[in-house]
């Protein structure tokens, strides 16, 4: 593994073939907002039904859920966001910039000049990270919303609602994916902070006396999952949290860290909540957030050891962990060496020359295999090159349809990591794909 | 077919097995939102698949997109939003309340009298129908942002970051699914009007000449595809828009509307949105968005037809379609006769009684099933009854392991809709319930 990607090339080919494109381009772009292009988006659609598979099919006593993103106002004062969900922000009563207090050097903030003209500071005032907007057609505080800053609480409010409704006992765990906003001021890193991001999280409800042994199993599931991800061991690993780092509801936090392009960074924090969540909403609800156990008879606000990954962040990792360059017969190939499970296309189908019905025979077999797989055809160009545009977009197979095929209704199939080549007979190929895919595993693993 | 669907059956169904909560239920709830619960998730999920399957993976001219919800604000100027999607309010001078102007009856707002107090009303004004927040530090107008009501924006701002990516010709598509948000004054209907939803779009990009030819193919084909849901024929049907119905960027528009309990209403919209929303974006952004045809030399700007189908309310179609009561041995017995591609669980796996070996068996055929498909176990209380809480759901498969079972390696495959039980062999289950789900013809159809 030669681990030549840089952000430029990554940020280059994402544009160039249709992964990641700045947002609202043609108008200058709006704060770091990314769009997810043809290959971007069917790579997250694939990360996203991953997670949940991973945590709700897979798991009978994990469940799943879709929150809404405007919630009751009152949601985020029992979670302590509108009070603690703050930066601290200058001002430059000179140049009237607007700073991060913890991002200016020291020296500024102590003698109050502004970082950028010298001009004088104001005190720090919190600065709220929660969008806001109003609902109905008066803007006073009583139709303030905010947009949600996590998806945890949409779990937290359920909680009786799932228990009513399912027959879920302790442990047991609600699933959700879906958009958070947060109004950073240091957005940064391509994909990886962003005002509009995309979480799966999981939440665990386990008695509190056995919240040490859960919080050690889902952080053992946890890494085992990037591990199935195909992404390369030594660049995953652990960071426990401070006790001076650790979040106002948290007993024992651990991030999952991958080594991107510019450094070892968070992708996913597993967090002992305790019983801090169900009993603020308790407090401000006036509604009953305990759990009746049925065989001891025990009542108690159960904990909450939480799993909270970042989609973006996941797609940008995977993405950094694929890019791979290798030089081949005097010329660089790039190929993203994707885990077949996730590549956006699963093969490509080429006849290797237009004329003497090897095009209508290549489009018979495209057909068939779409049923099944996300599918590329493609006639035009030499073969080498054909391979080359896929091995680039990290398409983990390539199906090639020539003479011999009308002989013997056998193809080549041909891998991306290898570029091996072998025949396959025609009625076993869709079978073949999906062998292969089970069975894949990352070359110099 | 019995008809027996009311929206207080459904609503109660959906709150009892989790289909549908209130959003923020704890807190009194909020303005029409709604939470998706276990089996309301999974069904929104395999909706939505089933659409973007249907469009890109089965159509190779149509690519996927998915854009971010915050947008530049000049995107809604060149759209005409911020002028144009504004709904008449009036206010009570007297009582205070707000009224949509067109919703008062005519002689209030003619004698300008409140319908609630009789006091006097203002004149109409218009209230814009987007929600705005401000992103950076700043309330101010140069940082107002809209949270999009609607996702085609997104698609027509990267028409060029697509032509330039992929090497789609005309004709051809990009289809998205995502959030978008209108600040509805009169949310109704469940889940049908709310003003958080989620649109699942399609923009077919086509020479001007052959507008009306796409038309009609993409008419035909939406309708198609309703059928595939296994939604009965007759509780689908167009309804044309007249000349002074038309959007003001439409050239033709056809609603596909499906008959709810509460009368017929639009599923969908099939529009001609002409050249409209490439010329305007290319009067606002100065980019030129004209495509030019590699093999006549043309240089031109597409006309555009649009499917815009609404996810939320193709859910709330697919249960009101599916929910069915018939009386069985005396007892009524509620069905949703789902689609088996669309039900949230695909098999329950049941052991006839939990000793005797029977659970440990069945937990073994459940753990094999459930690689593949979505299994719900369980061991407890009658067999019956265990059947018709599976019914009510919509599983469209049991599975029961018995004393023969242990014996022959057979279990009984039970039907939701004909009730009939069938033995199969357990090596043989897994591709027996594929098969199934292919094959599936609704009864009485």
């Amino acid at each position: 593994m030669s681990d030549s990607v840089t952000m430029e090339k990554l940020v280059s080919l994402c544009k160039r073939r249709g992964f990641i494109f700045q947002s609202s381009e043609i108008y200058g772009g709006l704060a770091s907002a990314w769009d997810y292009g043809p290959l971007g988006s069917a790579l997250k659609n694939r990360l996203q039904s991953f997670w949940l598979r991973e945590m709700t099919q897979l798991h009978e006593n994990i469940v799943g859920l879709d929150t809404a993103i405007m919630m009751h106002p009152r949601v985020w004062e029992a979670s302590g966001h509108v009070e603690n969900f703050t930066d601290p922000l200058v001002d430059c009563k000179n140049c009237k910039r607007r700073f991060r207090a913890d991002q200016i050097p020291d020296e500024n903030l102590k003698d109050k000049k502004c970082p950028e003209c010298g001009g004088e500071l104001t005190e720090p005032r919190n600065f709220n990270l929660m969008f806001k907007t109003h609902i109905g057609p008066l803007e006073d505080d009583g139709s303030i919303v905010f947009l949600r800053p996590e998806t945890a609480q949409g779990i937290y409010v359920n909680f009786r609602n799932i228990l009513q409704s399912t027959r879920q006992k302790i442990p047991f765990g609600i699933a959700q994916v879906g958009k958070a906003f947060r109004n950073e001021i240091t957005t940064k890193n391509f994909i990886f902070r962003t005002c509009e991001f995309e979480q799966m999280e999981m939440q665990y409800f386990v008695h509190p006396s056995q919240d040490k042994k859960w919080f050690d199993y889902w952080k053992n599931e946890r890494i085992q999952y990037y591990y199935k991800l195909g992404v390369r061991k030594n660049k995953l690993r652990f960071s426990q949290h401070g006790p001076d780092e650790l979040a106002h509801y948290a007993k024992e936090a651990f991030d999952i860290q991958y080594e991107f392009p510019f450094g070892w960074q968070e992708l996913e924090g597993i967090h002992n909540r305790t019983d801090y969540d169900l009993k603020r909403h308790t407090e401000f609800s006036n509604k009953d957030m305990s759990y009746l156990d049925e065989i001891t008879k025990e009542r108690y606000v159960p904990y909450i050891i939480e799993t909270s990954a970042g989609l973006n962040r996941s797609l940008l990792m995977v993405l950094s962990d694929a890019y791979d360059e290798e030089t081949v017969e005097g010329e660089t190939r790039v190929v993203m060496r994707l885990h077949p499970r996730l590549a956006p296309v699963t093969a490509g189908v080429f006849p290797l020359v237009k004329k003497d019905g090897l095009a209508e025979k290549a489009r018979v077999i495209a057909e068939t295999l779409k049923e099944e797989f996300n599918i590329f055809y493609d006639q035009g160009g030499a073969i080498g090159r054909r391979y080359r545009r896929q091995d680039e977009i990290g398409t983990p197979f390539c199906v090639t349809i020539d003479y011999d095929t009308k002989d013997d209704d056998t193809v080549t199939l041909r891998y991306r990591d290898s570029m091996q080549q072998v025949r396959v007979n025609v009625g076993n190929l869709a079978q073949r794909i999906a062998d292969e895919i089970k069975a894949y595993k990352r070359t110099g693993e």
